[in-house]
């Protein structure tokens, strides 16, 4: 039953349609995450977008409201970052007990490398308004939500961006994932890319871009992506964004067994919002004693950076819990258990591996 | 980031407490599923049962009641046989719209080798009356199930077998999984094994077996595996048993991309419940033409057959469905669409493995 090495192997399925796929996270070996184990996270059945009649209208609180076509925004100046993605309910699989949602495991999350043109420039060449305060980004993906409340009539898949992240050079209109248009899973034609942010953010199959003057409070803002945050001691509903300090271990698999009294690789990634992971700690004994990993990837603001550390494997047989913790810039590190108040979203707490040393059975 | 090859890849988390592991099903290369690989299905926190203390009664209907220590049972005579456990809600995750439950993809089956004691044995020794209809296996998991209408209070977990089919020689009260003791997570130190009925009758921690004269009428039967089945035009809610005809493509991986003009060869594993998988027919094209498998093991009764295809991939960039479907003794084959009586349980139509022909790019 063996077969050639082939390209991809294949993505773990959390939901059929619309398309939730996972990347088998134990399976990812290179900085940037091949396209087709990327991991896919859809709302709505995939639209149908056609090159040749794609249109992006940049309007709203705009002097000079235009739209470009597929070969105009090819055209523009382009740029090409590496950023990670992570979907804002990574890892919800973890929660203890259960919460509603996709179970994702380790892999609704990625890094690859993508090209377009700055929201930025676009924004300058509509002349965004002074009094813009979040630029509304639509996608062609429509239906009706499930989550309460929810609108009457179907809707679009829309994401608001404060202006200060929108006009930031690292997001972008962007039209190829590594170094290839984009699939159509991922957005074709085009989609936002908004680095350091939850994948909420990162619009797919993008048509309109649309200033406002005042906050959006649409759907995913209020109900979906959204949690209660305390304000003066009140609680407050606040759409999510910055993505959290998070490490993950990709291998050994969670329930793996592993062979006692010999080197095994721990490999992981970690990344950070706004700030840079600086260190990584892991622990084989369920958080009683910490070791220092070692960095394979350097400081890239907004990218992942993977780490391993070589574990002697214990001699007795039975169970262990692996954990790693990043640390960012500021010298903080991640938490060791889930905010709650996040429900089922931000998760990124040390996520306990545990795996089995074989006996001499 | 290469390790040595280790027994074990892990499986694939749906719950992670109460644990249900998936079997990471194109891992499958073997016709044993290795204990460390095969899924894990609990409906409750896993209870702790210490082998010394083990008692196993058999009562209800019966002449003579009694109750077995684990030395007593290991010290009857055993058999060992092969039998592919199959959850019967495996494959829900196919089912669009989705439907509650765990989203199993293919890998909540596997095939093993269990140890134990026909439970016919017991029953003679206990002088099963002659007006007993059911045998009820009770486990010494407990909890408070979730589906309405569901009991006021915890209940076991308990699942009833016909008697006729209790009686059969291949139900075994066994101890083994694989040629070892079974692991606490599939059921330790004792479980029964309802070779060619779903998973769920083959209740873990088994810690009772109850002759009864009425049909059993619990929460499993009649709220979680039951159905609406059509007697005499009147619904009526029935439990399942039998598990149903079906073969599972394990390679490729849904959504695996391969390579063009290549032969690769496809390869599954096919079931019955109380008949044989006498053929394999495979579909490149979603449906439209169908060739036929080499099995790779021979037929024996409640346990898979292995098959492989050897498929000479074409030229032609882009996406092909796959499809596997099995004939039994009676000449039937796997239906093309999921039967919605069944509710998310009983999937047993060809499912569509997609998979994408890479281009030249």
């Amino acid at each position: 039953m063996n077969n050639t090495r082939y390209s991809s192997a294949g993505l773990i399925i959390r939901q059929r349609e619309p398309k939730n796929l996972e990347t088998p996270f134990d399976r990812i070996d290179s900085y940037l995450t091949p396209t087709a184990l990327f991991y896919i996270r859809s709302h709505f059945p995939r639209p149908t977008l056609d090159r040749a009649s794609y249109q992006l209208r940049i309007d709203g609180a705009v002097r000079h409201p235009f739209a470009l076509n597929y070969e105009q925004l090819r055209n523009m100046p382009s740029e090409t970052r590496v950023a990670t993605l992570e979907c804002a309910g990574n890892s919800r699989v973890f929660l203890v007990p259960q919460v509603q949602g996709a179970q994702w495991e380790l892999g609704a999350a990625g890094n690859a490398e993508w090209t377009g043109v700055p929201l930025r420039a676009l924004l300058e060449r509509a002349g965004l308004a002074d009094d813009a305060c979040e630029i509304v980004l639509e996608g062609a993906d429509r239906g009706a939500p499930k989550e309460e409340p929810r609108p009457p009539n179907p809707i679009s898949y829309v994401w608001s961006l404060p202006r200060a992240k929108a006009i930031q050079p690292e997001v972008l209109i962007a039209y190829q994932m590594n170094g290839q248009d984009l699939p159509l899973d991922h957005g074709f034609p085009v989609r936002a890319i908004v680095p350091g942010h939850y994948g909420m953010a990162s619009v797919k199959w993008l048509t309109r871009i649309e200033a406002v003057r005042d906050p959006f409070h649409g759907y995913w803002q209020t109900t979906d992506y959204a949690y209660w945050a305390l304000t003066n001691g009140k609680p407050v509903r606040r759409a999510l964004g910055e993505m959290k300090l998070k490490s993950e271990i990709a291998r050994p698999r969670i329930y793996e067994t592993l062979v006692p009294n010999r080197i095994y690789t721990v490999s992981g990634a970690a990344w950070a919002g706004e700030s840079d992971v600086t260190e990584i700690q892991v622990s084989t004994d369920g958080g009683l004693a910490w070791a220092e990993a070692e960095f394979l990837d350097p400081v890239r603001r907004h990218a992942w950076r993977r780490w391993k550390f070589d574990w002697l494997t214990p001699k007795e047989p039975g169970q262990y819990t692996l954990l790693a913790r990043a640390k960012d810039a500021s010298g903080a590190f991640q938490p060791y258990d889930h905010d709650q108040a996040y429900g089922g979203y931000a998760i990124n707490h040390c996520l306990s591996i545990e795996v089995f040393i074989e006996g001499s059975g």
